[in-house]
């Protein structure tokens, strides 16, 4: 299968996906107190929606990043990406129910938020689930050297394991499972997936930082 | 009519359907039971949304496999298109409708599946449509050898076959007409349309599984 | 401007203007009659759902058989579709609130379906806009000769003319409105607008059928 | 970074914000006095869709105008430009809460229209950023000449301190504040960021009104 169609189609649902997600932001309307109560009382929807919206614009651009040097896709790397936008198309559903039950307290909201780290936990692992089969069916232009390697595992391993802590943290203290979210966010808005460039030069991130590599 | 606009539209379309069907997954929010016994309720809810889920996305791996090997598209093909879309545009509608209902069984559940097996059913005889144009009209690139006809012919009329059968096994039993398209999903994931290889050679799927064809 | 980008946004606001369609078909739900009750009471949602699927459709493939033969566009251009999408957008509104009121009846009914038609009438004359834009600047590959002028202008005015009698006829009869809409959208589906064929050949659509044009 | 890629994406986001804009229209239904009086009623929500979609759309227009001329993206590009999609999606929300609360008047009102005004604003300074941060790099295929960037820091600036404006403006009068977000979409459609051409050429807006630029 030519990458291109996957890449428009998974743009689609990328596009999709972030823009439903501010359809959680809507008030009440009047008769339910006044405004700026209203959105004071909604701050986690705000919060919720800031780190949402900018983790699926960091999948989007690791996506972008991975799937530009991979000249041709085969069959099963088609359904593992389906699987990781299985769990992207989730997000605003698992936002939009953290957010209501957050500012409510209870165990409510640690369930709550148990579900939206579990969400993101679920989409971090199906995105380390293509980078590996993409690694290990060779699908890549130009092989990763090892130190490449080993800065990938270190990076998913990273993401992972946090996603799958605040699952746990969750349950104690719903506040600081989100702030974990959102700490694995900035960490991957400046840390990237190390992959060749497409010009056949492989290359840390921190080597091209300063090209036009992205 | 070039095929890339066609494509894109129809991957626009795609993704917007894929996306939407998580809008059925909304919890009602607090005063109305627990979370935890708000999301088991809703079990029938995330089975839906996975399956239909996939399904579409099966629909749309199949809908590129196709379309790669049709240089150009004439103006009754879009219209099959369209009607194809028509079924992938319904299929959010009866997913939230089947997957409300069926947790209160009756007859309103039973009717419920077999709207939504009805919807699955016109989304396959609509693919099998524009399949069989583009046979019959020699649109593909390359010709079907005879084997490769009566491989996609089975295809076709076991998907078909089973979702006019989930239409009836809804009446007696919602729950094993959901298990059938459940299965169908399955099936489809495995079992690809047989087509020509862009590189000229016709190929069944399973000559084509090693390489990267898709 | 690349008329490239211009398609690919235009194709995205038409395939979620034509998938918001189907948020209309949704049941009230539980408790609320038997569902083949409600499924038979919304029959004005079904019938409004296929007349705009199929007119949005239509619209699309005609934006895109006219685009194609314009190699670039310029900023006016760009705003007269910006104008038309305009009218695409409010598809779904004036699909969902028509619905609703036509099984109510009453002049409330009476006036849903004059703002339906309303919308489409200035969804066709926005499309004739551009149409004749694009002629008027010269911006065609290939010019229309006087023949496709004529059945272009033809063309136009049939169907403009049809919504804009619907206006005055859903005052009467709302039921008759909504069959002139379903009327117009099988006219175009079968008389296609006039344009030069990439390959520089200036044709009629009834020459152009039998080969891969559309 | 391939800039194709970037702009598919933020078509696709542009075109669900611009499209999910009519959600905001749907009318109460039967049992809310008549459709007429509800029509009416909404004014505010038809100022403000037609208000908010031209915004997106010329949002959208220089946004391609400004990318045409990029050869390739880097890393803080790509989340500059997220974080201008991010304001492009809060706008659904700022059009909607605007609209419920513009009919009601009071505090309520003025508060709502602020914050319509902050989006914009936010949306306004990114666009800016972006913008700053492409030529500031040297991004662009073609420099700037002086007096093209005198041109596009009079643009912006003007286009910014508008918003900024009736954000205090809101608190006096919404209304005055909403003519001053139409006022600026019509400012904007007749005047265009100044960018290189991509045939090489550097030129003003004015000089390039008449060929195909955009």
């Amino acid at each position: 299968m030519d990458r291109g169609r996957l890449e428009a189609f998974s743009d689609g649902v990328f596009a999709v996906a972030i823009t439903l997600l501010a359809l959680n932001l809507a008030v009440a309307g009047p008769g339910h107190g006044t405004l700026a109560h209203q959105l004071t009382d909604q701050w986690p929807a705000f919060v919720a929606y800031a780190i949402s919206f900018f983790t699926i614009g960091i999948i989007w651009v690791n996506h972008h990043a991975l799937f530009r040097t991979v000249p041709a896709v085969d069959r099963a790397l088609v359904f593992l990406n389906l699987l990781l936008l299985f769990f992207v198309v989730a997000i605003p559903f698992a936002t939009a129910t953290m957010a209501t039950y957050l500012r409510h307290g209870g165990s409510d909201a640690r369930l709550a938020m148990a579900v939206f780290a579990g969400v993101f936990e679920g989409m971090s692992l199906a995105f380390a689930a293509v980078f590996l089969y993409v690694v290990g069916r060779r699908l890549l232009a130009v092989p990763l050297t090892p130190s490449m390697a080993r800065a990938a595992t270190l990076r998913f391993t990273i993401g992972n394991a946090a996603y799958l802590v605040s699952i746990g943290v969750a349950f104690a203290s719903p506040s600081a499972a989100l702030a974990i979210a959102g700490a694995v966010a900035v960490y991957y808005m400046f840390e990237r997936t190390p992959t060749a460039t497409p010009d056949g030069s492989a290359s840390l991130p921190s080597e091209a930082d300063e090209d036009e590599g992205c």
